[in-house]
């Protein structure tokens, strides 16, 4: 019996109301032995004194040292084994540009290449071209046409493209066909599957045109598909919590994550002032929010201690505004650890902060990592969040008798 | 490799003692950011000693956030997985009467309701009607027979009655005949299985006599069965630990879940006296000692913190008596959290004591949420609680050369 399971039998509607604030890459690491972490680093008046009010703990994103990207680490703070829901490249791509995959979408990523005269690959990635040479392209392959099937084909950035099929009966298990290598000519696609037969035969019609369509373009005269994927088959955040969610993030990735459990996504602005009015404005018609803030994880990316720092006090400014709200339970927490004495996600478990009435109070003073070991909710699987959340809100029944 | 696997495989004799001391409900929580829960209130000189050669932790009764009844609460402490044995509603209702349910006993939990002149059902509760008019129909109702099968009636308290049918063959896949609504008639018992086809027309003989029997009976003219279940095949206590295990149990759930997995329920008198009286007495005869003190759940559910403080150290009171037994393993822990300030059953981690020579001593002073949650047994799901005992009580082999 899956948590699923459980909170699907178990679920009850209330008046509560419950605020997930995702700090992307929230996790750090201290720069020496004895040192502070980034976020210990910060001054958060606001998120300490909600410690003072909550419980505090670490979630591991999936399994212990095991680093997740930007979707396994989303899918387990709502709740989704990470395991279990493994989203493949291209649909991550394709939720990257905010492009509204649907059930019978293939995705894929796409590479502009250059083919030599004897048609191998001399370039896997058409020399680096940019955006203004690119996205023209992309135009004139969006063009193409597929009888039985939809084509579309969006640019993405530099030589990166994404290429959607939609039509009933397209199988998303179908290699790449990018060799790997160059002098060799790229690799036809080859089903995985009986049931992506026909993916590889649209695939096929479609580089086919694509080749013819190119040719004089070097060195972008040709493309290659990798991370060919469907989006697969996930339930509802309404059905397996009865909660109606909505998504507060400036981001297409990750609106296209919680697009892809079911929330509604809403228009979030540019900026955390846009996000907290956007909130105060959809309070009423949602029980459950989601808000995403990109900048913890992209300063620890650059390596930038003193920036994530920084953006990490710019999230604590804030907390009042979500906090005036009153929400019945306030969880801060991120989707993977990002040190930027790293530069990079990492496995390192999260620090999270649950605020609630219900909450078990833990003594906790601030909200930092070394607080975060000693508190009330341990160290915990990132897919237990939910359950803990709606637990709080009063949402969920008793099990058994 | 299920934790039974390895018991069953593992398991050696010698001639240790284990005591396994439930207060149910045990853990709670803290009225105030910064305050004492009720049992860190209670004044426990003697568990506080426990706690200091013993080592402490905080078990999770099912998953993060779920919220256990009695039945999944016990299961766990006891090492069975409460969501692989999941105990139905009749069976439940059955135990709580000191009903002995044998495997082929399908129990059935009985409400008394009202038809109006067109058999349509007027009030579900049959208008609430006293245990004085309730139990004489029991009686009535225990008089049918069917051809094949036996069939008990047994009145538990004002509407509510049990309903066991006896025999082979019988399965407990059947919906109930409640239609949670008035004005229409009561359902007509429906298999979801083959298997429990034959109960099903069991079903049907039995309500259709108990419909003339109770046909003058208004208010209670006659009755809905609900939570229709069979108990689940459970591997006894000992087989799966190779230990002798006596319940000393006051109410009879809790003697019934000790039935449930086949340990010896012996008479427990009425209070924590004579419940220490029993536990010398059956000193020499058991390896295993089951004891279940209810009032720090009944407290907790009745909202009221000081009472729940009292009978904590009512509670802390009868231990000098079952140290001076000198028991090899001491187990001090609850099978769920019901804090007072929520008046429920919750699903916050429980305080859990374990005391023996093996431990390794966690350097707590005294029995207490905030110094569980520092224990050397961390947090930890509560069908790991019964490996725990074994290994300290040197009842478990190495694993592997």
């Amino acid at each position: 019996m899956s948590v699923h399971d459980l909170t699907r039998k178990l679920q009850r509607k209330n008046d509560s109301k419950i605020v997930l604030l995702v700090a992307d890459g929230l996790g750090g690491l201290p720069l020496q032995p004895g040192g502070l972490t980034e976020l210990e680093t910060a001054q958060t008046p606001n998120l300490d004194a909600l410690a003072q009010r909550g419980t505090l703990g670490l979630s591991v994103p999936v399994l212990p040292g095991i680093t997740p990207g930007s979707g396994p680490g989303h899918l387990g703070l709502f709740g989704y084994d990470p395991l279990e829901y493994q989203i493949g490249r291209g649909v991550l791509e394709g939720l990257g540009i905010d492009f509204d995959l649907g059930p019978n979408d293939v995705a894929i990523r796409g590479n502009f290449c250059s083919l030599d005269a004897a048609g191998n690959i001399s370039d896997r990635r058409a020399g680096r071209i940019g955006n203004d040479i690119a996205a023209p392209l992309c135009e004139k392959l969006d063009q193409i046409t597929i009888p039985g099937v939809e084509v579309f084909v969006r640019h993405v950035k530099e030589y990166r493209l994404v290429v959607v099929f939609r039509g009933e009966g397209l199988g998303g298990d179908v290699d790449d066909t990018d060799p790997q290598a160059t002098g060799v000519p790229p690799l036809d696609p080859v089903a995985r599957t009986a049931a992506s037969e026909k993916t590889v035969e649209v695939a096929r019609q479609f580089l086919a045109q694509a080749r013819e369509i190119l040719k004089n373009d070097h060195p972008a005269n040709f493309l290659m598909l990798r991370g060919i994927a469907k989006r697969p088959p996930i339930p509802t955040f309404e059905e397996v919590y009865g909660t109606r969610a909505a998504a507060i993030a400036v981001y297409p990735m990750y609106r296209g994550l919680a697009r892809l459990v079911g929330m509604d996504v809403l228009d979030a602005g540019q900026t955390l002032d846009d996000q907290m009015a956007r909130l105060k404005q959809a309070w009423s018609d949602y029980d459950f929010f989601f808000i995403h803030f990109k900048y913890t994880d992209s300063t620890g990316e650059d390596g930038n201690f003193e920036a994530k720092v920084k953006r990490t006090e710019e999230l604590d400014g804030c907390l009042p505004k979500i906090v005036a709200l009153n929400p019945t339970v306030l969880i801060v927490t991120g989707d993977h650890s990002t040190p930027s004495k790293l530069r990079s996600h990492s496995w390192h478990p999260v620090p999270t902060l649950l605020a609630a009435d219900a909450c078990r109070f833990d003594g906790s003073t601030s909200f930092g990592e070394a607080q975060c070991r000693a508190g009330g909710l341990g160290q915990f699987e990132a897919k237990y969040l939910m359950p803990l959340a709606l637990a709080h809100a009063g949402r969920l029944e008793k099990f058994g008798a």
